[in-house]
């Protein structure tokens, strides 16, 4: 509700263009009831989708399981997994003018998943992990492609692994938090951006999520706007 | 609201007696952002605590992360890993009368927690897991201890893991669920479950978590009343 009275009076410069949102963590089963999951909240993904939606986009949100209300967009995916959040965005990417790559996707799942619950006779016990498909790398890859902005959390050395991803990847942005520190990141209600794209950086102090998707949408807009046609 | 409306007129056959409850499942960190996780919602366990509680029971909940609101108990203990809630049972169980363990807790954890995200190099990585202390048997062995009630979630075979549980682990009553399957069990808001004791046993069908909660309640008081003194 802040944000759709901050918002009530402003221009809507996405009118007609088409975000794809992906938010949340995904969650990779090793058997009916464990899974390797991580602490994305589905916060930021939200507050951007929301924030691009007060802007005239037609918001598609992509999220992974959280605990919280999703906003009102133009079409909400539930997934779990990062196979089915690939399969997701990969369906709808096509016509996308921005994709926003906010959830925190596991870049591995168990290379088998047991079908009965794995009982604790052992000891010890070893998971054999194989690599998902990198979305974010793939979206970066395709022609004609959208607009495309990258998340980077990390726990060191935040600026060089963002420059690294920013064009590992190919992305038009990047926006890199810190996580595993004392405050921000995942799973908190405020964080921290430092954002990258070539030829430019912007950094915003430690602000609640909401505030700071609002702002992230607007320097996205403006970074978008100032490349079109693509 | 609706076990507060149905208890109201009550006796509070638990007046004086100190129950702890276990609820919700545990996290063991990968690294500062990825865990390995279960499906357990704490639903079926905060239904007991505030089932206890309306029974004149003093209640210590101890709880992993779950997305609910705690219900209103004497003490709410809120950890993260199967360590931690190992440690916080523990320091209580002593002035315990009935302790009924209905979190899912993971049987193991990672062997290294990594302290920094591990990045994703590798086309496959391994987990090294090792287990993780098990509450319920340790309470169980205690000498002298509470009326110890346990929770068998399977995917299969339900009974027999069940009655091999209650005997191997030396319980006084357990309640078993098939998880799973279509209906009910981890993160479903009905459940049915198979109670078992020494010499009994009733099968509650699917209903809502609160009243199944409710139901079993009343039944852990009844054999409880009848073993005392103990």
């Amino acid at each position: 509700e802040i944000i759709a009275a901050l918002v009530a009076d402003r221009p809507r410069p996405l009118h007609g263009r088409r975000v794809l949102v992906t938010a949340g963590p995904t969650r990779e089963a090793i058997d009916p009831v464990r899974f390797i999951g991580n602490r994305s909240s589905g916060r930021m993904g939200f507050a951007l989708a929301e924030a691009f939606g007060a802007r005239g986009a037609d918001v598609i949100l992509v999220t992974g399981p959280v605990a919280r209300p999703a906003p009102a967009v133009a079409e909400l995916v539930q997934v779990e997994t990062a196979l089915e959040m690939d399969a997701a965005v990969m369906a709808r990417v096509a016509d996308a003018d921005i994709f926003v790559a906010a959830a925190a996707v596991a870049d591995y799942r168990p290379a088998e998943v047991a079908a009965d619950k794995i009982k604790k006779q052992m000891d010890e016990l070893v998971i054999r992990l194989v690599k998902n498909p990198d979305i974010l790398a793939r979206v970066a890859a395709r022609r004609p492609r959208p607009f495309v902005v990258g998340f980077a959390a990390e726990t060191s050395q935040l600026e060089q692994h963002a420059v690294a991803k920013l064009h590992g990847k190919g992305l038009d942005m990047i926006a890199a938090n810190q996580v595993g520190a004392e405050e921000g990141g995942f799973d908190a209600a405020d964080n921290a951006l430092l954002v990258l794209w070539a030829g430019g950086q912007h950094s915003f102090p430690l602000m609640p999520k909401p505030q700071l998707a609002d702002r992230l949408v607007d320097l996205i807009v403006e970074r978008y706007l100032a490349s079109t046609p693509r």
